[in-house]
């Protein structure tokens, strides 16, 4: 499947992939270590750092929920200074709903890491993924800042992409250079999936650096544009977690010359990060906990794009159209009637239905298209869906999963057997 | 579990309950015929007839969903005529998106069924419950109408909720007798689930009929009254499907006095109602399909009663609350992330969450309670969640249920069976 940018925009350079992640840019380090967070015995990598060695214009985006992790109010505050040099991370432990001390536990974390790294407190960014409503294990996790500092490389992306997983079965990095009049600048990524059928549903991080040299408003405003266009195709109303963050740091270290506003690079470089956030959204879904399919829900000609995108939503987050994928099963009927309580206006007998091209229903009616069709265009490993309303001309598209048996299963005992772990060693 | 209309106001006569279902009131009489819409070969009942003999004052509810099957057009337009007389019923086709043939359909049923029974065509109502997409299979329905109804009797309740069944393992009734004056009336009826996680997902029918005497206007505020307060709490967000349908017939046969506007009667009627009404939906909700587990979501003291009930349809419609219930797991954790992207106003150091009256959360924070306990209270078949806002006075209660691995399982390929099975029998 191709992404949309180079739908949308077929006159774009086809940007070329390169190792290296989060430190495929100039001028950025990472490492990870293993201090016992997620389990204290086997020391599995779980707590990682990106550092940039030169002075940054950073955007983040973080999570709606009204429930805030603390290490999102804390970065949130130190974001309003300038010049971000360090992200520090930890899996095993969300440090939500820990009241004042979690906000201890954060600003400690920053704290101890600008001492390790070399700058100020509030040059420093914090992230947390795990479970909910458990106090930081900070006597394990503080020891590891100085020996994940120490360990910083300008390899050190993989080991940090390892870090951040939870639930993830795989590590997620895309990394790609783009010319850029005689030189050329990267942008590279490292992201850790919800890992839910929504994946908004549980943590989303995604930490993206780059060389380009641009200005912070100009930063600003790409962010903006590819979040909306990726990391928020996979998050359905606003159901996001009490951690979501997205960190983008820019140092201009790239041999690139600077780019300038409403310039043919400034639109490059805003598609050239959306490719990269594009990207790493559809490893998230694809590696979605026990997720068998990828599916694009794509709905078109709708009256306005809220509309579409409430359609495209209802659809993309419908159990029972969930389901249907799991089973290879084109049935039609379960997305017509989820697009029909969407709230999006429609006029029934306008809408037509396909799947992998293949029009199922047209003018809300049955087609005769053969059935063994239909079930061969659901089977694929990738799902596409289309709605067309035929009423207008506004259009969305979502990303989501199928719903298999096994995610049921892995879901149901997360908390129990946390604390009862925690109990074994003796902490609870 | 007692229902809130006992909570709520202690000072009403318990409800008797009595046999009889929807032909437990006087003057009504039921039948069912299986006429092979559901399997030609085995001829399940799947169609059901209920009349009054009487003339009646009758009140409909009607899906919001804006893609409404054939059958709730006609019978919203049959409505507008005073002295509903029948309802004809069937099971196995929903005869939704099936466009203009549609609505022939349901006419021809509508007519079919005045013949049969006397009355003006425009006296029928239609109901239809089975899969979306397929026309009606006429050539096997028409035979079946003059057979139900030269089957109808006064005790023929027990049929008719057996053949509205689709996915329910188990057929739906409860009928009450309720002292007024000197003498008495009946309240009964029979409901068919939606069979869903959220069981609005899926068609939810019911067929309620009385003898209390009552002027029209009454009967559309008490229907109103206690529809809001029962299906519609296990109908989240307007997601209804294409077919919803609640119908009330009363025709004043019983013996008791007229009922006055205003009056404690008045009152005491729209109670029980509401009593018939809730445990149809709490009986739809535990026979979900492969549903374990029944679970009251209680939202209290929220600035508003629309942020209560944000919050309790939050909580009630997460996947990950849904399977932490299917795993007897008390994840607090869960609960507050969900009452955090709802949209209710909250304040996160405020929150309290109890399972089964046992604290987990007090302020945000995890409390002392031994785990074991509040495993032992999400352990119950019927699993009670409170969530304190404490932050106004604004209540809401819904009903839901857990999700289990065999849900998904049973949601895999309905369409393409359907299809599959219809082409075997050379139909297709």
């Amino acid at each position: 499947m191709s992404t949309s940018s180079s739908k949308v925009k077929p006159l774009l350079p086809v940007f070329q992939s390169v190792p290296g992640g989060v430190t495929a840019a100039r001028g950025f380090r990472a490492a990870a270590v293993g201090c016992g967070i997620k389990n204290p015995e086997n020391k599995r990598l779980d707590l990682a750092l990106v550092v940039s060695d030169f002075p940054t214009h950073t955007e983040a985006v973080f999570t709606t929920n009204q429930v805030k992790a603390a290490c999102v109010r804390v970065s949130a505050q130190h974001l309003r200074e300038p010049d971000t040099r360090a992200i520090i991370v930890n899996s095993g432990n969300a440090n939500a709903c820990t009241g004042p001390r979690g906000i201890t536990d954060a600003k400690e974390m920053a704290k101890l890491t600008a001492e390790a790294v070399g700058c100020r407190m509030r040059q420093v960014l914090v992230c947390s993924t795990g479970i909910i409503g458990m106090p930081m294990p900070m006597e394990r996790l503080r020891p590891g800042i100085p020996a994940v500092a120490a360990a910083l490389h300008a390899e050190g992306s993989d080991d940090a992409s390892r870090a951040i997983m939870t639930s993830d079965t795989r590590p997620k990095s895309v990394s790609i250079e783009v010319p850029c009049g005689d030189g050329s600048y990267r942008i590279g990524g490292i992201a850790k999936g919800a890992g839910m059928i929504c994946p908004n549903m549980a943590t989303m991080l995604s930490f993206i650096t780059t060389d380009a040299k641009l200005s912070r408003d100009d930063l600003k405003r790409a962010v903006r544009y590819a979040v909306d266009k990726s990391f928020n195709r996979i998050t359905v109303d606003g159901d996001t977690s009490t951690n979501d963050t997205v960190i983008v740091m820019s140092n201009g270290q790239a041999d690139a010359a600077s780019i300038r506003r409403g310039s043919e690079d400034a639109h490059t470089f805003r598609e050239a990060l959306l490719h990269v956030m594009l990207e790493l959204a559809k490893l998230i879904v694809a590696d979605g906990e026990r997720v068998t399919k990828f599916v694009e829900v794509r709905v078109r000609n709708a009256r306005t794009v809220a509309d579409a995108r409430r359609a495209a939503e209802a659809v993309a987050k419908s159990l029972l159209c969930k389901c249907s994928f799991h089973g290879n099963d084109p049935n039609w009927g379960r997305i017509i009637h989820a697009v029909g309580y969407s709230g999006a206006r429609l006029r029934e007998e306008l809408i037509d239905i396909y799947f992998g091209g293949l029009i199922a229903c047209k003018g809300g009616l049955s087609t005769t298209t053969p059935i063994q069709e239909l079930e061969k265009a659901v089977s694929e490993r990738n799902v596409s869906v289309l709605i067309d309303l035929n009423l207008g001309s506004a259009n969305y598209i979502v990303y989501t999963s199928d719903l298999s048996e096994e995610y049921v299963d892995f879901n149901a005992s997360e908390y129990s057997a946390a604390v009862h772990a925690k109990r074994q060693r003796g902490l609870a």
